[in-house]
Protein backbone atom coordinates (compact mmCIF):
# COMPACT_ATOMS: atom_id res chain seq x y z
CA UNK A 1 0.00 0.00 0.00
CA UNK A 2 1.26 3.40 -0.83
CA UNK A 3 0.96 6.42 1.32
CA UNK A 4 0.21 9.22 -0.01
CA UNK A 5 1.24 12.45 2.41
CA UNK A 6 1.15 15.41 -0.31
CA UNK A 7 -1.99 17.12 -2.12
CA UNK A 8 -0.02 17.46 -5.53
CA UNK A 9 0.85 13.57 -5.73
CA UNK A 10 -0.47 12.25 -8.91
CA UNK A 11 -3.26 9.73 -7.56
CA UNK A 12 -5.04 12.39 -6.08
CA UNK A 13 -4.50 14.89 -8.94
CA UNK A 14 -6.02 12.06 -11.29
CA UNK A 15 -8.91 11.37 -9.00
CA UNK A 16 -9.77 15.45 -8.88
CA UNK A 17 -9.91 15.50 -12.33
CA UNK A 18 -12.28 12.81 -12.64
CA UNK A 19 -14.80 15.43 -11.25
CA UNK A 20 -14.95 16.79 -14.89
CA UNK A 21 -16.98 15.24 -17.71
CA UNK A 22 -14.49 15.68 -19.91
CA UNK A 23 -11.58 14.20 -18.07
CA UNK A 24 -13.94 11.28 -17.41
CA UNK A 25 -14.77 10.79 -20.96
CA UNK A 26 -11.21 11.22 -22.38
CA UNK A 27 -10.08 8.79 -19.80
CA UNK A 28 -12.92 6.01 -19.71
CA UNK A 29 -12.18 6.56 -16.08
CA UNK A 30 -14.90 7.38 -13.03
CA UNK A 31 -15.26 7.09 -9.68
CA UNK A 32 -17.40 5.43 -6.99
CA UNK A 33 -16.87 6.32 -2.92
CA UNK A 34 -18.30 4.54 0.00
CA UNK A 35 -18.23 1.14 1.95
CA UNK A 36 -21.21 -0.16 0.06
CA UNK A 37 -20.76 1.00 -3.58
CA UNK A 38 -17.18 -0.01 -3.90
CA UNK A 39 -18.17 -4.02 -2.72
CA UNK A 40 -20.74 -3.72 -5.19
CA UNK A 41 -18.12 -2.71 -7.68
CA UNK A 42 -15.86 -5.39 -6.53
CA UNK A 43 -19.05 -8.07 -6.23
CA UNK A 44 -19.98 -7.27 -10.07
CA UNK A 45 -16.74 -7.90 -11.48
CA UNK A 46 -15.64 -3.92 -12.17
CA UNK A 47 -12.50 -3.19 -13.42
CA UNK A 48 -11.10 -1.38 -10.69
CA UNK A 49 -7.74 0.98 -11.26
CA UNK A 50 -6.99 2.25 -8.48
CA UNK A 51 -8.56 2.87 -4.71
CA UNK A 52 -7.73 5.06 -2.07
CA UNK A 53 -9.03 4.50 1.40
CA UNK A 54 -8.56 7.17 4.51
CA UNK A 55 -7.19 6.32 8.10
CA UNK A 56 -11.05 6.60 9.49
CA UNK A 57 -12.03 3.59 7.24
CA UNK A 58 -10.47 0.88 9.65
CA UNK A 59 -12.68 2.07 12.12
CA UNK A 60 -16.03 1.82 10.16
CA UNK A 61 -17.86 -1.10 10.39
CA UNK A 62 -16.93 -3.62 7.62
CA UNK A 63 -13.79 -1.55 6.65
CA UNK A 64 -11.25 -3.93 7.78
CA UNK A 65 -12.91 -6.49 5.61
CA UNK A 66 -13.16 -4.35 2.30
CA UNK A 67 -9.40 -3.49 2.75
CA UNK A 68 -8.66 -7.44 2.73
CA UNK A 69 -11.26 -7.64 -0.45
CA UNK A 70 -9.31 -4.89 -2.26
CA UNK A 71 -6.81 -6.43 -2.10
CA UNK A 72 -7.90 -9.02 -4.20
CA UNK A 73 -8.42 -7.36 -7.20
CA UNK A 74 -6.65 -4.29 -7.29
CA UNK A 75 -2.82 -3.57 -6.87
CA UNK A 76 -2.94 0.04 -7.10
CA UNK A 77 -4.15 0.91 -2.93
CA UNK A 78 -2.86 4.17 -1.19
CA UNK A 79 -3.81 5.44 1.93
CA UNK A 80 -4.42 8.97 2.33
CA UNK A 81 -5.11 10.85 5.35
CA UNK A 82 -8.51 12.10 5.94
CA UNK A 83 -8.29 15.42 5.55
CA UNK A 84 -6.44 15.00 1.60
CA UNK A 85 -9.15 12.65 1.23
CA UNK A 86 -12.01 14.78 1.74
CA UNK A 87 -10.76 17.40 -0.63
CA UNK A 88 -11.18 14.55 -3.40
CA UNK A 89 -14.78 13.19 -1.70
CA UNK A 90 -17.37 14.48 -3.96
CA UNK A 91 -19.28 13.79 -0.14
CA UNK A 92 -20.36 15.97 2.91
CA UNK A 93 -18.55 12.98 4.82
CA UNK A 94 -16.94 10.65 2.92
CA UNK A 95 -16.71 6.98 4.60
CA UNK A 96 -12.77 7.02 3.90
CA UNK A 97 -12.90 4.65 0.11
CA UNK A 98 -12.83 5.72 -3.60
CA UNK A 99 -12.23 3.51 -6.32
CA UNK A 100 -11.59 4.53 -9.88
CA UNK A 101 -13.20 1.70 -12.82
CA UNK A 102 -13.03 1.84 -15.94
CA UNK A 103 -16.40 2.73 -17.99
CA UNK A 104 -18.44 -0.77 -18.94
CA UNK A 105 -17.78 -1.50 -22.53
CA UNK A 106 -20.69 -2.87 -23.82
CA UNK A 107 -21.72 -4.10 -27.91
CA UNK A 108 -24.55 -1.59 -28.75
CA UNK A 109 -25.85 -3.86 -31.96
CA UNK A 110 -25.51 -7.24 -29.53
CA UNK A 111 -27.72 -5.99 -26.58
CA UNK A 112 -30.66 -4.81 -28.81
CA UNK A 113 -30.52 -7.56 -30.93
CA UNK A 114 -30.33 -9.81 -27.42
CA UNK A 115 -32.73 -7.74 -25.68
CA UNK A 116 -36.15 -7.64 -24.87
CA UNK A 117 -37.32 -4.11 -23.60
CA UNK A 118 -35.13 -0.99 -23.62
CA UNK A 119 -35.79 2.51 -21.41
CA UNK A 120 -34.82 5.56 -23.65
CA UNK A 121 -33.56 8.83 -22.10
CA UNK A 122 -34.29 11.65 -23.92
CA UNK A 123 -32.11 14.87 -22.62
CA UNK A 124 -33.23 14.01 -19.35
CA UNK A 125 -31.47 16.27 -16.59
CA UNK A 126 -32.27 15.97 -13.26
CA UNK A 127 -29.10 13.34 -11.83
CA UNK A 128 -31.49 11.78 -9.35
CA UNK A 129 -34.06 10.80 -11.92
CA UNK A 130 -31.54 9.72 -14.30
CA UNK A 131 -30.77 7.41 -11.53
CA UNK A 132 -33.61 6.40 -9.87
CA UNK A 133 -34.88 5.51 -13.35
CA UNK A 134 -31.78 3.03 -14.08
CA UNK A 135 -32.55 1.66 -10.31
CA UNK A 136 -35.97 0.84 -11.50
CA UNK A 137 -34.70 -0.21 -15.24
CA UNK A 138 -32.44 -2.90 -13.32
CA UNK A 139 -34.90 -4.03 -10.95
CA UNK A 140 -37.80 -4.53 -13.76
CA UNK A 141 -35.05 -6.49 -15.62
CA UNK A 142 -34.92 -4.03 -18.38
CA UNK A 143 -32.21 -5.13 -21.47
CA UNK A 144 -30.90 -1.75 -21.47
CA UNK A 145 -30.75 1.75 -20.59
CA UNK A 146 -30.39 4.48 -23.67
CA UNK A 147 -29.12 7.52 -22.99
CA UNK A 148 -29.16 10.96 -25.66
CA UNK A 149 -26.95 13.47 -26.39
CA UNK A 150 -28.04 15.97 -23.75
CA UNK A 151 -28.83 14.07 -20.85
CA UNK A 152 -26.84 14.24 -17.57
CA UNK A 153 -23.71 12.56 -17.45
CA UNK A 154 -24.13 8.91 -16.56
CA UNK A 155 -20.64 9.01 -14.14
CA UNK A 156 -21.21 12.28 -12.45
CA UNK A 157 -21.18 11.25 -8.85
CA UNK A 158 -24.83 12.06 -7.82
CA UNK A 159 -26.27 10.17 -10.73
CA UNK A 160 -24.27 6.81 -9.56
CA UNK A 161 -25.28 7.38 -6.30
CA UNK A 162 -28.83 7.34 -6.95
CA UNK A 163 -28.50 3.94 -9.13
CA UNK A 164 -28.01 2.11 -6.06
CA UNK A 165 -25.13 -0.05 -7.72
CA UNK A 166 -27.53 -0.82 -10.60
CA UNK A 167 -24.74 1.08 -12.83
CA UNK A 168 -23.26 -2.40 -12.40
CA UNK A 169 -26.27 -4.59 -13.03
CA UNK A 170 -27.82 -2.98 -16.33
CA UNK A 171 -25.97 -2.33 -19.84
CA UNK A 172 -25.94 1.68 -19.93
CA UNK A 173 -25.18 3.60 -23.30
CA UNK A 174 -24.59 7.48 -23.36
CA UNK A 175 -24.39 10.42 -26.04
CA UNK A 176 -26.91 8.31 -28.60
CA UNK A 177 -28.07 9.98 -31.67
CA UNK A 178 -32.11 9.59 -30.64
CA UNK A 179 -33.45 9.54 -34.22
CA UNK A 180 -30.83 6.75 -35.20
CA UNK A 181 -31.74 4.89 -32.24
CA UNK A 182 -35.37 4.85 -32.35
CA UNK A 183 -34.81 3.73 -36.40
CA UNK A 184 -32.90 0.81 -35.45
CA UNK A 185 -34.78 0.08 -32.52
CA UNK A 186 -38.13 -0.44 -34.88
CA UNK A 187 -36.11 -1.94 -37.19
CA UNK A 188 -35.30 -4.67 -34.34
CA UNK A 189 -39.17 -5.20 -33.65
CA UNK A 190 -39.07 -3.21 -30.75
CA UNK A 191 -42.23 -1.28 -30.27
CA UNK A 192 -41.88 2.49 -29.53
CA UNK A 193 -44.24 4.36 -26.32
CA UNK A 194 -44.16 7.47 -25.14
CA UNK A 195 -45.92 9.04 -22.69
CA UNK A 196 -47.81 12.56 -24.47
CA UNK A 197 -50.20 15.15 -23.71
CA UNK A 198 -51.54 14.68 -27.45
CA UNK A 199 -51.37 10.86 -26.12
CA UNK A 200 -54.61 8.44 -27.14
CA UNK A 201 -54.53 5.30 -24.93
CA UNK A 202 -53.76 4.79 -21.47
CA UNK A 203 -50.38 2.96 -20.72
CA UNK A 204 -51.60 0.08 -19.76
CA UNK A 205 -53.58 -0.37 -22.71
CA UNK A 206 -50.79 -1.12 -25.29
CA UNK A 207 -49.45 -4.55 -25.42
CA UNK A 208 -46.53 -4.15 -23.85
CA UNK A 209 -46.03 -8.00 -23.94
CA UNK A 210 -43.41 -8.22 -27.30
CA UNK A 211 -40.45 -6.04 -27.01
CA UNK A 212 -40.56 -2.72 -25.86
CA UNK A 213 -38.96 0.30 -26.08
CA UNK A 214 -39.94 3.53 -23.39
CA UNK A 215 -38.80 6.84 -24.38
CA UNK A 216 -38.56 9.62 -21.34
CA UNK A 217 -38.64 13.03 -21.96
CA UNK A 218 -36.61 16.03 -20.61
CA UNK A 219 -38.18 17.07 -17.15
CA UNK A 220 -39.59 20.55 -18.56
CA UNK A 221 -40.40 20.26 -21.99
CA UNK A 222 -41.20 16.46 -22.65
CA UNK A 223 -39.86 14.64 -25.35
CA UNK A 224 -39.34 16.31 -28.35
CA UNK A 225 -41.83 16.74 -31.59
CA UNK A 226 -39.21 15.08 -33.78
CA UNK A 227 -39.14 12.23 -31.48
CA UNK A 228 -42.78 12.15 -30.94
CA UNK A 229 -43.78 11.65 -34.29
CA UNK A 230 -41.18 8.76 -34.48
CA UNK A 231 -42.76 6.85 -31.57
CA UNK A 232 -45.11 3.89 -32.81
CA UNK A 233 -47.80 5.14 -30.18
CA UNK A 234 -47.99 8.17 -28.18
CA UNK A 235 -49.60 6.91 -24.76
CA UNK A 236 -51.12 8.78 -21.44
CA UNK A 237 -50.82 8.36 -17.79
CA UNK A 238 -53.96 9.05 -16.70
CA UNK A 239 -54.14 11.98 -13.91
CA UNK A 240 -57.96 11.80 -12.41
CA UNK A 241 -57.05 14.68 -9.62
CA UNK A 242 -55.06 17.96 -9.67
CA UNK A 243 -51.87 17.45 -10.58
CA UNK A 244 -50.49 18.68 -13.54
CA UNK A 245 -47.79 16.27 -14.16
CA UNK A 246 -45.96 13.42 -12.31
CA UNK A 247 -41.83 13.83 -11.38
CA UNK A 248 -39.79 11.86 -14.86
CA UNK A 249 -38.59 9.12 -12.40
CA UNK A 250 -42.34 8.17 -11.19
CA UNK A 251 -43.50 8.46 -14.94
CA UNK A 252 -40.70 6.14 -15.98
CA UNK A 253 -41.09 3.67 -13.54
CA UNK A 254 -44.77 3.32 -13.57
CA UNK A 255 -44.45 2.75 -17.41
CA UNK A 256 -41.55 0.04 -16.74
CA UNK A 257 -43.71 -1.74 -14.32
CA UNK A 258 -46.54 -1.96 -16.85
CA UNK A 259 -44.10 -4.14 -18.89
CA UNK A 260 -43.59 -5.74 -15.75
CA UNK A 261 -47.35 -6.38 -14.91
CA UNK A 262 -48.06 -7.55 -18.44
CA UNK A 263 -44.92 -10.25 -18.92
CA UNK A 264 -45.48 -11.84 -15.62
CA UNK A 265 -49.78 -11.54 -15.74
CA UNK B 1 -46.48 48.16 1.46
CA UNK B 2 -44.06 47.80 4.67
CA UNK B 3 -40.87 48.77 3.91
CA UNK B 4 -37.78 46.50 5.73
CA UNK B 5 -34.50 47.99 6.30
CA UNK B 6 -33.35 46.02 8.74
CA UNK B 7 -32.35 41.85 9.67
CA UNK B 8 -34.00 42.56 12.79
CA UNK B 9 -37.17 43.59 11.81
CA UNK B 10 -40.01 41.12 13.68
CA UNK B 11 -41.21 39.76 10.16
CA UNK B 12 -38.38 38.98 9.31
CA UNK B 13 -37.70 36.89 12.20
CA UNK B 14 -41.18 35.40 12.68
CA UNK B 15 -39.76 33.98 9.21
CA UNK B 16 -36.50 33.14 10.72
CA UNK B 17 -38.71 31.04 13.13
CA UNK B 18 -40.77 29.24 10.55
CA UNK B 19 -37.76 27.40 9.28
CA UNK B 20 -38.01 25.09 12.51
CA UNK B 21 -40.51 22.95 12.97
CA UNK B 22 -41.38 23.20 16.29
CA UNK B 23 -42.22 27.24 15.69
CA UNK B 24 -43.97 25.87 12.48
CA UNK B 25 -45.85 23.82 15.11
CA UNK B 26 -46.87 25.98 17.89
CA UNK B 27 -47.89 28.52 15.08
CA UNK B 28 -49.79 26.71 13.03
CA UNK B 29 -47.64 28.66 9.81
CA UNK B 30 -45.27 27.84 7.07
CA UNK B 31 -43.79 29.14 4.19
CA UNK B 32 -43.55 28.84 0.45
CA UNK B 33 -41.19 30.59 -2.22
CA UNK B 34 -41.19 31.61 -5.94
CA UNK B 35 -43.24 32.64 -8.55
CA UNK B 36 -44.79 29.52 -9.79
CA UNK B 37 -45.78 28.54 -5.65
CA UNK B 38 -47.03 31.66 -4.65
CA UNK B 39 -49.17 31.78 -7.67
CA UNK B 40 -50.16 28.18 -6.84
CA UNK B 41 -50.93 28.88 -2.98
CA UNK B 42 -53.30 32.22 -4.14
CA UNK B 43 -54.90 30.01 -6.89
CA UNK B 44 -55.86 27.35 -4.72
CA UNK B 45 -57.27 29.56 -2.15
CA UNK B 46 -54.79 29.12 0.95
CA UNK B 47 -55.00 31.41 3.47
CA UNK B 48 -51.94 34.14 3.36
CA UNK B 49 -51.00 35.74 6.55
CA UNK B 50 -48.18 37.68 4.87
CA UNK B 51 -45.75 37.98 2.28
CA UNK B 52 -42.42 39.26 1.42
CA UNK B 53 -41.12 40.33 -1.92
CA UNK B 54 -37.43 41.58 -2.57
CA UNK B 55 -36.61 44.28 -5.36
CA UNK B 56 -35.42 41.57 -7.62
CA UNK B 57 -39.21 40.19 -8.38
CA UNK B 58 -40.23 42.98 -10.11
CA UNK B 59 -37.73 42.28 -13.40
CA UNK B 60 -38.64 38.36 -13.35
CA UNK B 61 -41.07 37.07 -15.86
CA UNK B 62 -44.60 37.27 -14.30
CA UNK B 63 -43.16 39.41 -11.17
CA UNK B 64 -45.17 42.29 -11.27
CA UNK B 65 -48.93 40.15 -12.43
CA UNK B 66 -47.95 38.30 -9.21
CA UNK B 67 -47.25 41.22 -6.54
CA UNK B 68 -50.75 42.85 -8.20
CA UNK B 69 -52.33 39.51 -7.16
CA UNK B 70 -51.28 39.22 -4.00
CA UNK B 71 -52.37 42.59 -3.21
CA UNK B 72 -55.94 41.14 -3.90
CA UNK B 73 -56.05 38.28 -1.36
CA UNK B 74 -53.27 39.70 1.32
CA UNK B 75 -52.71 43.13 3.14
CA UNK B 76 -49.44 42.26 4.82
CA UNK B 77 -47.10 43.19 2.43
CA UNK B 78 -43.32 43.67 2.55
CA UNK B 79 -40.71 44.81 0.62
CA UNK B 80 -37.72 43.75 1.26
CA UNK B 81 -33.66 44.80 0.10
CA UNK B 82 -32.57 41.34 -2.19
CA UNK B 83 -29.69 41.16 0.89
CA UNK B 84 -32.05 40.93 3.46
CA UNK B 85 -34.32 38.09 1.46
CA UNK B 86 -31.61 36.11 0.92
CA UNK B 87 -31.09 36.09 5.02
CA UNK B 88 -34.56 34.51 5.40
CA UNK B 89 -34.59 32.04 2.03
CA UNK B 90 -34.31 28.13 1.67
CA UNK B 91 -33.16 28.22 -1.54
CA UNK B 92 -29.72 29.02 -3.11
CA UNK B 93 -31.03 31.86 -5.79
CA UNK B 94 -34.56 32.96 -4.85
CA UNK B 95 -37.05 34.45 -6.76
CA UNK B 96 -37.56 37.32 -4.29
CA UNK B 97 -41.19 36.24 -3.51
CA UNK B 98 -42.08 33.98 0.06
CA UNK B 99 -45.45 33.74 1.18
CA UNK B 100 -45.87 32.92 4.59
CA UNK B 101 -49.05 30.59 5.07
CA UNK B 102 -51.69 28.77 7.37
CA UNK B 103 -51.55 25.11 7.84
CA UNK B 104 -54.79 23.55 6.15
CA UNK B 105 -57.21 22.16 8.57
CA UNK B 106 -59.29 19.28 7.45
CA UNK B 107 -61.51 16.92 9.37
CA UNK B 108 -59.83 13.49 9.58
CA UNK B 109 -62.97 11.57 10.25
CA UNK B 110 -65.06 13.07 7.30
CA UNK B 111 -62.21 12.33 5.01
CA UNK B 112 -61.84 8.83 5.67
CA UNK B 113 -65.44 8.22 5.21
CA UNK B 114 -65.75 9.95 2.63
CA UNK B 115 -62.57 8.99 1.13
CA UNK B 116 -61.92 6.32 -1.59
CA UNK B 117 -58.13 5.10 -1.45
CA UNK B 118 -55.62 6.78 0.45
CA UNK B 119 -51.89 6.19 1.22
CA UNK B 120 -50.34 6.04 4.87
CA UNK B 121 -46.52 7.20 4.98
CA UNK B 122 -45.01 5.23 8.42
CA UNK B 123 -41.45 6.88 9.12
CA UNK B 124 -40.61 7.90 5.93
CA UNK B 125 -37.68 9.92 5.96
CA UNK B 126 -36.85 11.44 2.76
CA UNK B 127 -38.04 15.26 1.93
CA UNK B 128 -38.14 14.00 -1.80
CA UNK B 129 -39.31 11.01 -1.32
CA UNK B 130 -43.01 12.37 0.72
CA UNK B 131 -42.99 15.39 -1.78
CA UNK B 132 -42.81 12.86 -4.23
CA UNK B 133 -45.17 10.75 -3.36
CA UNK B 134 -47.66 13.29 -2.48
CA UNK B 135 -47.64 14.61 -6.36
CA UNK B 136 -48.15 10.88 -7.32
CA UNK B 137 -51.17 10.72 -4.97
CA UNK B 138 -52.14 13.51 -6.31
CA UNK B 139 -52.18 12.73 -9.58
CA UNK B 140 -53.58 9.66 -8.87
CA UNK B 141 -56.63 11.25 -6.86
CA UNK B 142 -55.96 9.81 -4.09
CA UNK B 143 -58.50 10.87 -1.17
CA UNK B 144 -55.66 11.64 1.69
CA UNK B 145 -52.55 11.39 2.37
CA UNK B 146 -51.79 9.87 5.88
CA UNK B 147 -47.75 10.91 7.62
CA UNK B 148 -47.57 8.82 11.07
CA UNK B 149 -45.58 10.50 13.67
CA UNK B 150 -41.80 10.23 12.79
CA UNK B 151 -41.93 10.83 9.45
CA UNK B 152 -39.92 13.52 8.00
CA UNK B 153 -41.99 16.89 8.34
CA UNK B 154 -44.63 18.07 5.60
CA UNK B 155 -43.68 21.56 6.16
CA UNK B 156 -40.39 21.45 5.69
CA UNK B 157 -39.14 23.68 2.58
CA UNK B 158 -37.77 20.37 0.22
CA UNK B 159 -40.94 18.42 1.28
CA UNK B 160 -43.02 21.35 -0.12
CA UNK B 161 -40.80 21.88 -3.15
CA UNK B 162 -41.14 18.32 -3.88
CA UNK B 163 -44.67 18.27 -3.92
CA UNK B 164 -45.08 20.84 -6.90
CA UNK B 165 -47.84 22.41 -5.45
CA UNK B 166 -49.39 19.37 -4.68
CA UNK B 167 -50.06 20.10 -0.97
CA UNK B 168 -52.65 22.00 -1.83
CA UNK B 169 -54.82 20.08 -3.58
CA UNK B 170 -54.64 16.53 -1.48
CA UNK B 171 -55.90 16.41 2.20
CA UNK B 172 -52.47 15.83 3.88
CA UNK B 173 -52.71 14.68 8.19
CA UNK B 174 -49.51 14.47 10.27
CA UNK B 175 -48.07 12.83 13.45
CA UNK B 176 -50.79 10.02 13.18
CA UNK B 177 -50.61 7.39 15.29
CA UNK B 178 -50.22 4.48 12.87
CA UNK B 179 -51.79 1.27 14.48
CA UNK B 180 -55.31 3.43 15.20
CA UNK B 181 -54.69 4.70 11.76
CA UNK B 182 -54.88 1.65 10.04
CA UNK B 183 -57.72 0.19 13.20
CA UNK B 184 -59.78 3.03 11.41
CA UNK B 185 -59.43 2.15 7.80
CA UNK B 186 -60.21 -1.56 8.59
CA UNK B 187 -63.33 -1.03 10.34
CA UNK B 188 -64.05 1.68 7.39
CA UNK B 189 -63.28 -0.96 4.90
CA UNK B 190 -60.74 0.10 3.44
CA UNK B 191 -58.18 -2.93 2.37
CA UNK B 192 -54.83 -1.87 3.65
CA UNK B 193 -51.70 -3.63 1.83
CA UNK B 194 -48.20 -2.77 2.16
CA UNK B 195 -44.86 -4.48 -0.23
CA UNK B 196 -42.68 -6.42 1.83
CA UNK B 197 -40.42 -9.27 1.18
CA UNK B 198 -42.78 -11.61 2.49
CA UNK B 199 -45.35 -10.89 0.28
CA UNK B 200 -47.17 -13.37 -1.62
CA UNK B 201 -49.25 -11.86 -4.24
CA UNK B 202 -48.08 -9.73 -6.74
CA UNK B 203 -49.35 -6.16 -5.82
CA UNK B 204 -51.35 -5.99 -9.82
CA UNK B 205 -53.44 -9.63 -8.34
CA UNK B 206 -54.68 -7.73 -5.70
CA UNK B 207 -58.16 -6.68 -5.84
CA UNK B 208 -58.28 -2.77 -5.65
CA UNK B 209 -61.43 -1.65 -6.87
CA UNK B 210 -62.61 -1.11 -3.68
CA UNK B 211 -61.75 1.04 -0.80
CA UNK B 212 -57.77 0.86 -0.44
CA UNK B 213 -54.91 1.92 1.67
CA UNK B 214 -51.54 1.61 0.70
CA UNK B 215 -48.79 1.39 4.32
CA UNK B 216 -45.06 3.09 2.22
CA UNK B 217 -42.34 2.29 5.05
CA UNK B 218 -39.12 3.35 5.51
CA UNK B 219 -36.19 4.10 2.94
CA UNK B 220 -33.82 2.04 4.88
CA UNK B 221 -36.09 -0.47 7.20
CA UNK B 222 -39.50 -0.98 5.10
CA UNK B 223 -42.47 -1.13 6.98
CA UNK B 224 -42.34 -2.53 11.30
CA UNK B 225 -43.43 -6.11 11.92
CA UNK B 226 -45.90 -4.58 14.51
CA UNK B 227 -47.64 -2.53 11.02
CA UNK B 228 -46.93 -5.78 8.54
CA UNK B 229 -48.75 -7.92 11.00
CA UNK B 230 -52.06 -5.05 10.94
CA UNK B 231 -52.07 -4.87 6.92
CA UNK B 232 -54.74 -6.66 5.18
CA UNK B 233 -52.34 -8.40 2.41
CA UNK B 234 -48.85 -8.11 1.99
CA UNK B 235 -48.11 -8.14 -1.46
CA UNK B 236 -44.56 -8.16 -3.55
CA UNK B 237 -43.74 -5.87 -6.41
CA UNK B 238 -41.75 -8.11 -8.74
CA UNK B 239 -37.95 -7.82 -9.29
CA UNK B 240 -36.68 -10.02 -12.06
CA UNK B 241 -33.40 -8.04 -12.26
CA UNK B 242 -31.07 -7.64 -10.36
CA UNK B 243 -31.32 -4.28 -8.24
CA UNK B 244 -32.21 -5.46 -4.91
CA UNK B 245 -34.93 -2.67 -4.02
CA UNK B 246 -36.89 0.61 -5.57
CA UNK B 247 -36.86 4.14 -4.66
CA UNK B 248 -39.54 4.59 -1.89
CA UNK B 249 -40.88 6.82 -3.84
CA UNK B 250 -41.02 4.52 -7.13
CA UNK B 251 -42.20 1.68 -5.24
CA UNK B 252 -45.08 3.87 -3.96
CA UNK B 253 -46.02 5.44 -6.90
CA UNK B 254 -46.08 1.75 -8.64
CA UNK B 255 -48.68 0.38 -5.99
CA UNK B 256 -50.79 3.63 -6.57
CA UNK B 257 -51.05 3.69 -10.17
CA UNK B 258 -51.84 0.18 -9.81
CA UNK B 259 -55.39 1.29 -7.97
CA UNK B 260 -55.34 3.80 -10.89
CA UNK B 261 -55.53 1.41 -13.44
CA UNK B 262 -57.82 -1.32 -12.06
CA UNK B 263 -60.10 1.52 -11.64
CA UNK B 264 -59.93 2.78 -14.94
CA UNK B 265 -59.68 -0.70 -16.42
Amino acid sequence: MNYIQSSQNSTLKEIKALHLKKNRDSQGLYFVEGIRFVNDAIDNGQVISKVIVSDKLEGLNGGSELIEKVKGVCSDISLVPEKLFKEVSDTQTPQGILAVLEKNQFDFQEVIEKGNSVVILDCLQDPGNAGTIIRTADAAGISAVLMSKGCVDLYSPKVLRSTMGSVFHVPIFEGLNITETIQLLKQKGYKVIASHLSGKNNYFQEDLTGRSAIIVGNEANGISDETANMADSLVKIPMPGKAESLNASVAASIMIYEIVRQKVM
